[in-house]
């Protein structure tokens, strides 16, 4: 494909893109194919000679998108978003033109100085304490991860050595400090709740480390508070295990519950003071809801400017914030552990630049050595959004599950709800019949979880809260208009009442 | 941006990046800003209002490419190739424009399907045994990964999995059994050689395993053999260390050098047999010379059908295979280890397809969760171009390599082969004056080194073997025609005659 030929298959590939977004509302919320569709629809080999671009193209709306879910469909209430938006897919082109395996600044500065330098703009939009900044003191700032799990992965990592370097005696060697080691090593622990996002026992089990679970409680809204993470910790110590890290959630996968930052704060005080060696790593994973910090108003009721007392903050904006998937984009409030945790020397990659320590070099912030053009999609989203804009953007999105919530309140012969309006997101039920136990009531949600995403207009997901199964309801996809939410309401309702006559 | 306005910056776009690409070789192949160069050309905020595309297109041109590194530019003979076409950028825009998180097969069956079939098409190109294909007998199949360094990693996560499982006694439980597997951690040790990617040890140390990185030998080409890996195991065995893990490279980083697969398979056989409990799991890294083996007489010559008794391989199609960073091909020969490994399962997620077991959710052979539609580009590549295209590319810009070491050899005045052609990557060095020591000869080289590099014409790596410092000569970009190389050459030549006069 020359020149040329790119020009035409690009604006063509264009053309089909804006299609797909006009008319995205006309085709059904998830795929309806079943498992193994395209085996039989494509050959067992590559071709041996090229084929020309229109034949290929042809096949995406013929053979691909059949099998897509559409997760930019305003029906799309499932999960969270995994947002996209005509700037940021311009970020994705460019950052494809100018490919790249940027693992130091020298394999193109400007790289790495505009992921540093956006995040920093981000941090500010989200109102993180001045330490996460990579002009603040404590050598914070900011990379972009491909995602909330490898921000765990790599914040466990550095959490790990930071514990070890602090609490191993610095006047053992050889052997006897590779025992100490593997003894603590066997102790440490990493902390999270019963509604942390999997991730961090992931991480657990890929470093080798014991993870534990706390349960959180219905009454404090399915939340980690002060007082259970307390009764942890000493539980931890009284079984002679040693927690290095701990999860907290501004904005739980089940319910979007805010963990309570100064309960953490005060139970972590009691137990290894803030600074002290071997105190415990607090990461906050804000995933999703991270993304409505932009607004004042979010930062004041979630007490985001205490995460100053905590070590590591991951958001991502490709959820809730108009970018494309990946932008994971972890601070750190001290860099140097990521540093000396993960770098790893080859001759190959010495430069003058990352040898005189002037520059960043971002494959000692991650697992991966190489990494693409990122922030260019961020810079874009900011640039042409503005503040004002993406405000805008979350607060419509959130009025719209408030009012949502709102609607189920005035059926509530119908629903109940579980947890929520948080974020745009409402965990409901179905009350059922007066005499209704909890089975029954698991029952009709069920049938009415399945008849809602059987009609193809909107798509739920569900979660389980102490026995109960619950709806979760979502609005934060960028294509979400009150009209749509009414409508999924409509539907919601039309199903209820047709599942309780029958 | 509306649908028109996001066809005219698309439009407007795809200029740019066409031009780009046609004057590409008007450019310094290596950045020349200084370090902080952005932050003085950029707000320290991100704007409150939304600003127009047209002002953040100009600031491409403007702020953005002089920071860039040309990794297209035909005088881009550095580390290895980051590869991009045009077709690739195509996958990648309709990619973006399909944004989701699709970890799960019902996320988007199209995503999970196309990237299985795909990469069963590229391992029938590539000719790896069948047990590496999705439809092999034993369970095994490809996934695409960010990078190789994430490959290892799961890789080494998977192992040992398959180790503990392997040698714990199953008759232990509670207490006894975490102290078993405590111990066995603490003895466990990931084998790799000197000449090995760093990305083996980076897995090592996320894991908090033990790394040995066996030493080779320059009368072994600078590869791994099977008498040294012998003496290697039996010197672990002899530690009480248990070796669980090796990383065999077909085309080193600094050389290009092959391991030799049938030695390390028969001093493996001599250490734990092939299959029987606590066998060591071999993963092949064949991240930038993997993508040669689309030309049969290169499966020939590196003895690719010995796999089949090996454990993993990785390669990576965003370095030589001319498809967009990321697309790390990770092929196993039984998946169930990475899903024993890596499966955290969170209620959310449940679905009827993944939880009858009828479709592969690829997030349990990763480390994320989430993932981007990586399988479009290599789709769309291995289509445009075909089997016979791809071919074609890799033998032309083998032969440059072989051309250019032909002259090199042609002028022995001046230059001495340390190693290759091998897979389009010559090292070389000035051979000095005829009293000139091997530390002249470290400068000497290393002046022409940085004389040629400063031309901003051409970039060339470095590499030290055996202390003697060489320069790295790769021919491998896809916009490197013959006349390039001549050109890089004659830039040689004229620096060494000029160093050897002052």
């Amino acid at each position: 494909m020359d020149s040329n030929g790119f020009r035409n298959a690009a604006i063509s590939s264009i053309e089909e893109i804006i299609g797909y977004y006009d008319n995205i509302e006309t085709r059904n919320v998830v795929s309806t194919v079943e498992p193994g569709y395209l085996r039989k629809l494509l050959p067992t080999e590559a071709p041996a000679q090229g084929e020309p671009w229109a034949d290929i193209q042809k096949d995406i709306e013929a053979k691909i998108l059949p099998g897509i879910t559409h997760w930019q469909h305003p029906g799309f209430h499932a999960f969270f978003p995994c947002a996209t938006s005509y700037p940021s897919i311009l970020g994705e082109l460019y950052s494809a033109a100018l490919s790249g395996a940027c693992f130091n600044w020298i394999c193109s500065p400007a790289v790495t100085e505009l992921e540093t330098i956006v995040l920093d703009w981000l941090a500010k939009l989200l109102g993180l304490p001045d330490c996460y900044l990579s002009t603040g003191a404590t050598r914070g700032g900011g990379v972009i991860q491909g995602s909330a799990s490898e921000a765990v992965l790599t914040a466990m990592v550095a959490a790990r050595e930071k514990y070890l370097c602090e609490t191993v005696p610095a006047d053992l060697d050889g052997e006897a400090r590779d025992d100490a080691i593997a003894h603590k090593r066997s102790r440490m622990v990493a902390l999270a709740t019963t509604t942390t996002h999997s991730s961090t026992k992931k991480a657990a089990i890929i470093l080798g480390v014991r993870f534990m679970a706390i349960p959180v409680r219905a009454e404090d809204n399915y939340a980690l508070s002060g007082p259970v993470l307390a009764r942890a910790l000493a539980d931890c110590r009284a079984r002679d295990l040693e927690p290095f890290f701990l999860t907290a959630t501004l904005g739980t996968t089940d319910t979007c519950a805010v963990d309570d930052f100064a309960g953490i704060t005060s139970a972590l005080a009691g137990f290894v003071p803030a600074g002290a060696p071997g105190e415990v790593w607090v990461h906050v994973d804000a995933a999703y809801a991270g993304a409505a910090l932009v607004c004042p108003e979010v930062q004041a009721a979630t007490n985001v400017a205490l995460v100053a007392g905590f070590h590591s903050f991951d958001m991502n904006m490709h959820k809730w914030l108009l970018t494309n998937f990946d932008a994971s984009c972890l601070y750190v409030r001290d860099r140097e552990w990521f540093v000396r945790a993960l770098t790893v020397n080859q001759a190959v990659y010495g430069n003058a630049a990352s040898d005189g320590g002037l520059v960043t070099d971002y494959r000692e912030w991650q697992i991966p050595l190489g990494r693409r053009f990122r922030s260019l999609k961020v810079w874009f989203v900011l640039r042409s959004y503005g503040a004002d804009g993406l405000r805008a953007y979350i607060r419509r999105t959130t009025k719209l599950g408030d009012d949502f919530a709102a609607w189920l309140r005035a059926r509530a012969d119908l629903f109940e709800i579980m947890t929520g309006p948080s974020f745009a997101l409402t965990v409901f039920r179905m009350v059922g019949r007066p005499e209704s136990d909890e089975d029954e009531r698991n029952a009709l949600t069920k049938a009415l979880y399945d008849a809602v995403n059987a009609t193809g207009h909107m798509w739920v997901t569900s979660t389980v809260l102490n026995g109960r199964f619950g709806i979760r309801m979502m609005t934060g996809v960028r294509t979400t208009e009150k009209e749509h939410v009414e409508a999924a309401f409509q539907t919601l309702v039309g199903a209820a009442e047709e599942i309780l006559k029958s």
